[in-house]
């Protein structure tokens, strides 16, 4: 029962292959506090990221001045039922402007294409529910991209940074041994779910939510400020303990030939 | 987000924690084959135990004695359709017997209430179907052992020696990373399972399929007839990779001490 | 600049090499803590065996039972203030009945003299402090135990399981790197100290604190008892990590024989 | 008892933060033979750089050139009488000049600066003596360099390339275990110091020894000569172990990144 | 008996160090093909390069279309015998053409004379057969190229990507263990070879046999294309497991450097 | 191309598989120095067995002892013409009495013949040159023992412990990598072959060398003077570095499964 190598590659969502910059949520958890008196930035809003919306709002109540905020507001800590008052207004918001959002990434199609013609299946996991995601889906597939299976925040009993995505996944894709998989996310708490499932790992530093601009936002940018803001989501990405960090999912290709290289002589994640 | 070293140990069933020797398979094999014609051995019937059974009578049926055995009765060498006519007979047959073979090994039910003391969650799978398993599992609840997870032969796309079951089991018990569980096997094809998911293994030398005999059985051989057929169990699932090959369940304790021993120092299986 | 693979050999003192059972500190705790009217057990008392003896009173302190037991009768709960005056009664008792507990444990003196015939150095470290093993140093000397290096608890800023006095060692002996010394003990602490240092650990079980009888108790003991024990004390030494467990010094010669292989053939620890 | 998985950088001194070439005692090595008749090169003098200075006057004079020179003027070869002549001229001379060499290289008190924001102590080593240090010291502290520790040659029975100063250098920060700490050094003696002693190595090409130009003289080479000798201290530096080679300590904190990622995902040095 | 960490560099011969492009063979093959009414491609030729000539020839009768096109011709699929008679007519005009392409890659003479400065000593292996390295020899010893040892096709049981060639040009040298010798190959089967002889391997990728073309082709190239088709080779290779992987044997330098540091600090192929 | 992962087992001849207690060549190296009027002991000349007759001879004679006799009696210390002159008396005498010393050790032929029956390949390596090996071929093949190959002293440009004659077997048998070949041996030196080629080792401790007696002085042994005999001749082997130590090659079996398991599970030696 011999396998092949390497058999799939295992895509995060929003700022790796889909809104660049990750943008969609960050308006919406800002609002979100908004109705509760709180105000949060847009940076606090982004801390977290990667995370299954509810565990989300849960650490950005336990941020020292979000807080301290809440206290001020409401006249104690928050607590468990504030988490789930703050998701209810949440959720709703975020499911209207997540659509706004769901374009494909400049050069995602075509490789990821690129990648099932190499023989590659295509896995994906997201801190979105499967109520977002049922919004989002249609509108990829109609720019050409359907992965081979999707497991979402809710699906399983704990989330990012735990590896229970992947596993999910592994069954959905029949792959194995870890070894065999790559895991491509645009945060930590993405590349922590990786490895903690044996993966190799690949960090999208321009495109994701670490850089957390649009693509136009981007482009528009003097050289100097680019490279310092380049170099700073590189820093994180490598930090956190990514194999790979690259631009952006269009250059994955080399990278997945070094991989291959790896796996032909003993080397494993 | 620490979790501690070991965390679950994965049991197989038949030979493992039930049905000292694996018994209640073997003689429906026969019996299943006789039905069309061909005569197979005890031992034959044996040699791919651990498989989910459909794939254990296609190993069989490739069996180049029984492959020419069925071809010189039928006319014809099997196919698909024929895998798929034995296994409709076998499987009355086996749901009909395997009552008859759900004893608890010895020692096995207050060992797995040690190892749950000692804060380890309980998992389990098996080459039986779910419809067995529904007429065995009250009858180990009713002799106390009631492990956490069950998954079957069958739930999954591919069975035995790929680590689907195990990814699964991962999952119900909400357990990572992969070096953090033990998988216990008497068949070979067990170990391997445990080995594709990354996890410690241990082979059950004596009270399994290698050696193959009822408690009684194996309590009346003379000593040096004992020592032999034991020495070829450890022998086979040594071979098999299993990092350690015990007599019976009954003996694990000191196994796993080892094992968080050599995660303590940093070591993975 | 070659150096011998192996180099050096660094034992514990208490229940390693004097004072069969590690018995000595155990009664003084019970009174210091008594004269606080607090009552506490012999195995309380051992628990955080192997710290340095302030750190000691301190864990114990932070014993719930034990936390509860003071909070009664002091009316709050223990703070630094009262760590500071249990161990102000507690250094005068240790010092004085520390002599009473220093002969050396059979075996040990000829067999560090055939280690260092082997060319191996002979360090020291120890949870007791220097007042203490002035007393101690004259009393081991004179039955033929000399090591070439001490460390004490207070000597550095901070006790097992850092790997500090290990350090401190290895510049008293010159010997390095870390994979050529060994360290030995009869503490969990204590494998943990020579993990964090890099070395080789080897756990001592019967003539120490985890099986906690002198000799006489220990010889006096049925058989059944004895292995039960034994077993119990393998198993939580194993499980710290050691590489080796064995029951007394006398012992490690063939132990100091596989490191020695493994070296040769470019193992580390 | 959890750490953080970076914790320290341990610099050298000339040639590393201050002194750009490391110039300080090469002329001084040149003037303290000629007091003996024994004209020796910039370049023979610079050999052994990084060691403690008697050591290196002890290598050079086993040098065969300068043997066989000093063997012509006093009719006999170099012994330990002869090396401690050479020294005791050596000393006051290095002393007196060491004072003009003691300016920082560019970048490196700002990069200084953010490692301790970033949370990390600043560990330092030298081969100069502690005299020599007494000088240094309140010049680099007026220009705003003030690590946590120093330890000296001289301070310990042994020099590089032994690991006993770092051993020192971890006692003093209260470092451990030594995957958590960084050398950086200019010289191959210095970098073999932290490969003994278990850490990360960083080396510093452009800046130190290897190079062995002023930062003017550096500056005023043509682009060819430059890439050359660029080229050519890489290749030193990386023969030596080094684990990664840079320009200069100004360029360290990406290669801080990339180690702190190598930790997350469990790789040792 | 402490050896060298690096003590030898083993050169394939077409596309490594003499015949840019590897461009001998394959004109042979089509010519040879032809002779029996099959027509194949320089790229079909191409596929199976650096094997033995027989087993090269056997690769492309393998091949679908051929075989079919053969099948076609001849009546019946090619056998063993069709090998054989296709051999025969290959070897003569391949010894007839390979004096045609004998001339030194740029670079690589001056090269190998600074490795052999550096203490290394130069082994070759080759997929030609001795008849046709006769005549190969002498025209590269009079550009300056003759290295220490050479195993030839036909000289061992089996070829490439077993490792035999290797071991017999380990006794040739004495040169061990392997981890003491890099492989420098244009082809994947010469790759592997390393591989599987347990040493460091570095591919050549644009003089070699992946990128296919003389150096006036190479030269000729737009720069769009040729870095597409650097970027091809650098892929193939790189997937085929090589450590390192460079445009020509001129840039070997540098790698070695890096291996010596790899093996400096304890690291194994 | 797979293959099996253990592919061969490559044994010493005298002391492993033939001559109980490695006697032959002992009275020789004391009679061949006796007659240039030095005595040796038995025990001395035992010193270096393993090597190549003449390389032993050479070892002989820089033991400070033995080269102080026989400057005193020739009035110079031994040089390279004294090697020569030994070694030409040596030859003779012992082609006389190798034959004398060919029996095989007891189990050695019924193990070897289940290893083939298992798939192994039996390779073998000796000290004894060909003019020896010629005489004991015949013997040996009488009993029951013809291996694969033979590599003697003297075929090769250096002898143990360099690897070359291993490679050489690598050679002869067509087998590879290095971690499917197993080496058993009863001298150090033999082990330290296995070593450098890379292989699994298993050294001889009873039969053989170290332990130095025919099977009747073994069995006539008091049972504490064997227990004490057979812990040292472990402890050597153990120290050499060999990956499994037994009694003789009798014991073989169960290590080769071990060792099967190792590479089932990605270990290699």
């Amino acid at each position: 029962m011999t396998r092949k190598p390497l058999q799939a590659v295992v895509f995060d969502w929003a700022g790796t292959v889909i809104d660049h910059g990750s943008l969609a949520p960050m308006g919406v958890f800002v609002k979100a506090f908004a109705q509760f008196g709180v105000e949060i930035t847009i940076d606090e809003a982004r801390g977290p990221m990667g995370m299954a919306k509810r565990d989300h709002i849960a650490t950005l109540m336990r941020h020292p001045r979000i807080a301290a905020a809440w206290a001020k507001q409401h006249g104690a800590a928050p607590g468990e039922a504030d988490i789930d008052k703050v998701y209810a207004v949440f959720v709703p918001m975020n499911v209207e402007v997540v659509t706004d959002y769901a374009e494909m990434i400049d050069g995602v199609v075509p490789t990821i294409d690129r990648l099932r013609a190499r023989g590659l299946k295509i896995g994906s996991t997201t801190g979105y529910t499967r109520e977002i995601m049922a919004r989002v889906l249609p509108l990829a597939a109609k720019q050409g991209y359907a992965p081979d299976n999707l497991v979402c925040a809710g699906d399983l009993p704990a989330g990012r940074p735990t590896p229970l995505m992947m596993y999910r996944t592994f069954l959905d894709l029949d792959v194995w041994p870890a070894s065999s998989v790559v895991k491509v996310d645009d945060t930590e708490v993405g590349i922590a779910e990786g490895l903690n499932a044996g993966c190799w790992t690949i960090g999208i530093a321009v495109t994701g939510n670490v850089f957390g601009l649009s693509a136009d936002d981007t482009y528009d940018l003097d050289e100097e400020t680019f490279e310092d803001m380049r170099y700073a989501a590189y820093a994180k990405l490598t930090r956190a303990g990514a194999h790979y960090v690259i631009d952006s999912v269009a250059e994955i290709e080399s990278v997945l030939d070094d991989i291959e290289g790896r796996l032909a002589r003993g080397e494993r994640p």
